[in-house]
């Protein structure tokens, strides 16, 4: 690793810088410990201490000493920066310089920047009613909480992305360094653009501790981790000590040659048409854990050891020398030097550093950007399916869409504001016409036989749902918009980082000063029923389930049926903000059901009665109801052979895109009244409910309507293989045969009235796992499967 | 990366070699293409070929060439050997492959190794009613499914681990090497113990391509390629070529000295007492995709290309001239020296090959293990915490296990077959009493303040849920015992693995060769309702809902409300087979609720009224239910409260152990029959029922139940931050206040005979609010509070 040398700072310059960390550190321990008496104006008592004690020391002074130089780099250069902090546990720290650069006040006036500020500032830290001990959205300037450990650095490149002028700087724990999300995302150097992109300064932080082990990271050889970070496609830098003033001048030193070497690979990229991929530079920082903190506590060890990770005295409310201790360590930082008599800031502390936008807690990017501009978006209807009547057409919905996504590509081309990420994924997702007008980007080498690979281009491949997940929230987190396309049953791979973005949608919203965002947006296509080529393991329709129990307000679940409902789907979420957008669809040919102008309808609606599908005169025995393509068809064919077999029996067809309208309107926004759900499902004829996915989700979102009692229904129950297409819905007593049984079942008289029927039914099943069996092919009839209208008597 | 010169083979062997890799790889394409004339003994017909084709080719020659390769190795040196097959999709590579050594027919019998078993062998690949097209559970010596990317490598290690003499050969793709959990996992070199562990030879192999992009590690110089692996503290060998005359000779001259080095690492380690962590060897085989296929297909190169990805001559069946280059693709093979008139294989073919248990499908460490050990388990009597009347005592539940699986640890010391693993938690989920038994176990560097770090050790701590995950399932899939204990928010993490594991483990129920297998346990500790000091991030109780959706004869879940309880659960976990067991149970110290005699008879019938507890005799106004440990504490303050200020309501108090005694007996095999069920919870009565996570879960599992439209359910409704524990409660309607209000609301007639009792509890709220707000602490009467018995009048 490259170890610079130098002494860029003079006297002063290093005063103020130390000035600015020591202030910081203090403020940083204060938040932890104190609820009164901030400026030690007297004696520390007990009761200034706050009765719990929760926090996190150990990573917190590392984070100060990083955003102290890193604002002497900002005010030096005006350089656009924001900062990612991966050690998220380190709460007060960024809470201490957001309110020393004054934005905090801003952003919270009544968090002054004086004592009586500086008072509340301490006490509302991790105390209830206040803020909570994370690097949080509650603190300006962050784009990621860092709760759940792995994803601070493809936020940062999401981030960056399409911000030319902005560097993200991003400080990487060496706990959270061992996870898999992390070790994967260090590969998103092949996938940033130094002409079109900005630039990403990964820090990696070696304080060397976890909760109760050293780190992986920082107990190999250097050698090793140079090795490691040379892999990855970098060029390190190392800055490592724990003597501040040697410490000051080393890393002003490396990032003033880092800054340098980062201007100048753009420089070539931009000026001189360099294309070659460049080793950016990054940091490795070897700083004890909890710095400048106790040295020992009730004689052990504790500065440069895994006890700084929390709480460094623990008692120092209740013991004297705890106490003792505390006041030491904080007037160990010379307070009288840092804040005039009202605690305001000093000049030296402050005056020097980088102002208005320029500050990191202020950089528009990092609230969700200041003024986020909206997609133009091609009239959908322009790219509609003909569907001259009901089932009339075919269409790949997916292949559908992706003409529309292509001159959405095209419309926003010169905002730069819009990409699909996916697996690996976006041709076999049918969506390959976007590559008409966008490349894959591409910085690793490139062959002659490849196909849509570029230097720049706004679809984004990785074979990491975890790194596409985090590029596309570090991207829309800064305002800009997106689309994931995945294989349905891969999406569980990114459930926790779904959470963990649920939870700061639901928590920004309460925030008037954040901006609201630009939605996550999932296509979850090659679904559970359509993967008979793959296998079980590629069965799992359950991200659904998953969502559901994330905060309403955020949640939102289409299941279109066709092509046309997933157009007027997909526009709806493109326009939305502050959502998760769950959409299922299949890229196999299917029936098209509804013209664009029914549609659009059926989708505002969310659900509804399909009259020319129904049979009921207003007055139906049973209702045939599905959510999904695959259930639709299944619901349809099904009707047809009602039709054909029970010609007396009144059927009602319904259809449900919005899963949210199945819901009581007190649990979720979309929630359809009950007299108006019971007009469509009756309260009390037999609903046969087809739904995609695990059936019980259906019982749950319906479980409070007054005809749920009279409720059945189908879906995936888990069996599963390489088959045909038609066996796994037999497979999982979803198919056409079956609901008609489910029909004579549950109508009440019928099943003595049709049990020739239901038998006929059971032959056809048979028949069909022999055929399969022998032929390895659906039955013909299912195969050639085509609706036919109603034709009125 | 290092190059073994040299050309070990003799024209004899490499000729055996080479005529076993051609008739694997001929019965490969037969799989994937063919269902009639197995010897193409006449030219071949349209319908010869599947309708449908499925499967992989692209990674199968070299999966192929690997298992040749190795089988050489064992049968020169007898070494004990197991195949990971990171590419799943190469299905019928292994399956060819475990057909030819002989363990498929041995597995079954009807699957002969002759020209009928050959043409079974052929038609049963991904056809409906045969064998799934990966590598899957019904491949004789696999123990990993590769649908999902990822795992191959942590599954490799946790084989390996207490096999002193077993290697795990483990096939990397370049795809999956993409994922954040394959990239994480590289690092488990250190926590492998070269004494008391066997070895595991990472093989990535570089075939340049997923489905539709070259793969990243494949187009990064071979400089940053060697740095990387390098860094990951591994020796890389490289083999690549596209003749096979020049690569098996290169790739025999190089598995030999890996195999030597392999050896002389244990000799050193194990009889001259080397504890310096060794470079272990690995392979970088760089062989083109769909090697030995179609060069062109229509024109289109596609040897070496992604087009190899699936099925390279995809319209066989249908267009003649595809048909005629599938028969001249497979008579490249020269299928007349390779089987005999019968269609068994020549003896050049397979007279070589290792025998017995040494073949890689039938070792027995793959299948299970063949006898796979039984816990010597103690007594977990002896460890119960002394209840002299419910709520008389306090213990912190998760240290009560403590002592226990320390002593588990000790009993079975010398079987070497039980672990526990978690990211850094066993100490501050307070189960460090196991460290008094056995260490940690760490091969990087070690200092003189680290504590309970050691060469070898049964704990493997390493900040990557998905590592842990992964090397305990190999632990368990080769027949070992384990226990992950994990922070309840952040087992999402592994939501996706846990869906394949449970997978697995439906389908290896259904085949009788394989053995049942030591389920996959988790303690679920520092959960939802204990993570206020952590906040928001790490409050998700969803990791339940999660696994319902997997086959109820694989899930069970457990919510202790007590140490006894917690002890009874956790022995019965670790006796049981082939079960996902989620046991949630917090680590703060709680009232304890049952002597153990009542414990285990609680544990026992999963559900029960708690008489000691209720005065309702036999005739409840309202049913109190609780599952999980503080969901019962605010139930019991809750019936206290309503004894003090409606003293004349029978109250019935029930608490829930086993959440699967909640579902009806069809749902799941724990099920309560419904007439016990009624008994306990009535079908009349109001039930207010507090739960550890999100409510809606017990919606799911009891709307069928009669009494159901009583049932009211509090649990966590994703309110949360940093706060005091009681307000967490109070954020979510839990606390015992707000259930004395839903009893208020709920029993008929209550209302307005109540109103004072109800404003009373909305009071209490308030001033709860206003004094955690000002003091940080919870109410005093809640913080002391401890559950008084019930006097008989």
């Amino acid at each position: 690793m490259e170890v610079v040398e130098g002494t860029p700072l003079g006297a002063e310059e290093l005063e103020h810088i130390d000035a600015h960390w020591r202030a910081a550190n203090y403020l940083s321990v204060g938040q932890i410990y104190l609820m009164g008496n901030p400026l030690l104006r007297e004696p520390l008592q007990p009761e200034d201490v706050k009765p719990r004690l929760l926090g996190h020391w150990g990573t917190t002074p590392g984070l100060n000493l990083l955003y102290t130089h890193l604002s002497r780099i900002i005010a030096q250069r005006d350089q656009d920066m924001i900062y990612v902090t991966g050690p998220g546990h380190g709460g007060p720290g960024l809470v201490a310089n957001v309110w020393l650069e004054g934005t905090y006040s801003e952003v919270y006036p009544n968090i002054s920047q004086d004592e009586v500020g500086m008072a509340r500032l301490f006490k509302q830290f991790s105390f209830p009613g206040g803020v909570p001990s994370h690097v949080a959205p509650e603190t300006p300037g962050s784009i990621h909480e860092g709760g759940e450990l792995g994803y601070s650095l493809s936020h940062a490149y999401g981030a960056a992305l399409d911000n030319p002028d902005l560097v993200v700087a991003c400080v990487i724990g060496d706990g959270e360094a061992e996870t898999g999300p992390l070790a994967a995302s260090w590969h998103s150097n092949k996938f940033l653009d130094p002409v079109g992109d900005g630039a990403v300064l990964p820090i990696l932080h070696l304080n060397g501790y976890k909760i109760a082990n050293p780190t992986v990271l920082a107990r190999i050889s250097e050698d090793e981790l140079s090795a490691l970070l040379t892999g990855y496609g970098y060029k390190p830098y190392l800055v490592a000590g724990d003597d501040p003033q040697i410490v000051h001048q080393q890393l002003a030193a490396t990032l003033d040659v880092i800054f340098d070497e980062i201007a100048e690979i753009q420089r070539l990229a931009r000026e001189e048409g360099v294309t070659e991929r460049p080793h950016w530079p990054m940091i490795v920082l070897r700083t004890p854990k909890g710095w400048t903190g106790p040295k020992e506590v009730d004689g052990l060890p504790v500065e440069g050891t895994w006890r700084a990770h929390q709480v460094p005295l623990s008692t120092a409310r209740g013991d004297a020398i705890h106490l003792a201790a505390l006041e030491e360590w904080m007037r160990s930082y010379r307070p009288d030097e840092l804040f005039d008599a009202d605690g305001v800031p000093t000049p030296q502390v402050v005056d020097w550093l980088p102002k208005g936008d320029l500050r990191m807690g202020a950089n528009p990017h990092a609230n969700g950007g200041r003024f986020p501009r909206d997609l133009e978006l091609p009239d959908f209807r322009n790219y509609a399916v003909k569907v001259p009547v009901p089932g009339g057409s075919t269409a790949e919905p997916t292949r559908v869409l992706g003409g529309w996504l292509r001159d959405v590509m095209v419309a926003n081309e010169e905002y730069r504001n819009f990409r699909i990420v996916g697996p690996d994924e976006t041709e076999s997702n049918r969506l390959g016409a976007v590559l008409e007008a966008t490349d894959k980007v591409w910085r690793a080498d490139i062959d002659p036989v490849d196909q849509h690979l570029g230097l720049r281009g706004r679809v984004m491949e990785i074979l990491s749902e975890h790194t596409c997940q985090g590029w596309l929230e570090g991207y829309l987190l800064t305002g800009r918009h997106g689309l994931f396309s995945c294989y349905e049953a891969f999406t569980h791979i990114v459930d926790s980082m779904v959470n963990q973005h649920a939870k700061w949608l639901a928590v920004t919203r309460e925030l008037s000063w954040r901006k609201p965002i630009p939605s996550l947006n999932y296509l979850l296509t090659s679904h559970v029923w359509r993967q008979d080529h793959n296998g079980f393991s590629h069965q799992d329709p359950g991200f659904v389930d998953h969502v559901m129990n994330k905060k309403p307000e955020v949640v939102r679940v289409y299941l279109p049926p066709d092509a046309n409902t997933l157009l007027s789907v997909a526009d709806h979420c493109l326009r939305s903000r502050d959502y998760i957008n769950v959409v299922v669809s299949g890229k196999q040919p299917g029936p098209s059901w509804l013209d664009m102008e029914a549609a659009v309808l059926h989708c505002t609606r969310g659900l509804g009665i399909w009259d020319w599908a129904s049979n009921d005169d207003g007055d139906p025995d049973v209702v045939l109801a599905a959510a999904g393509d695959i259930p639709t068809i299944e619901v349809l064919a099904a009707t047809m052979l009602l039709r054909q077999y029970l010609p007396d029996l009144k059927v009602r067809v319904v259809n449900v895109v919005d899963l949210m309208r199945l819901q009581p309107t007190e649990e979720h926004p979309h929630g359809m009244p009950n007299a108006e759900f019971d007009a469509v499902f009756t309260t009390d004829r037999p609903v046969i409910f087809a739904y995609h996915g695990y059936p019980m989700l259906i019982h749950r979102l319906t479980y409070r309507r007054t005809g749920h009692p009279h409720w059945h229904v189908r879906g995936y129950k888990e069996e599963g293989t390489t088959t045909t297409p038609f066996d796994m819905l037999v497979m999982n007593d979803m198919d056409r045969y079956h609901l008609v049984i489910d029909v004579i079942d549950r109508v009440p008289g019928l099943a003595r009235k049709a049990a020739t029927v239901r038998q006929e039914m059971l032959d056809i099943r048979a028949r069909h796992r022999e055929y399969t069996r022998r032929t390895g092919e659906d039955l013909p009839e299912v195969a050639n499967w085509v609706w036919q209208p109603i034709v009125s008597a």
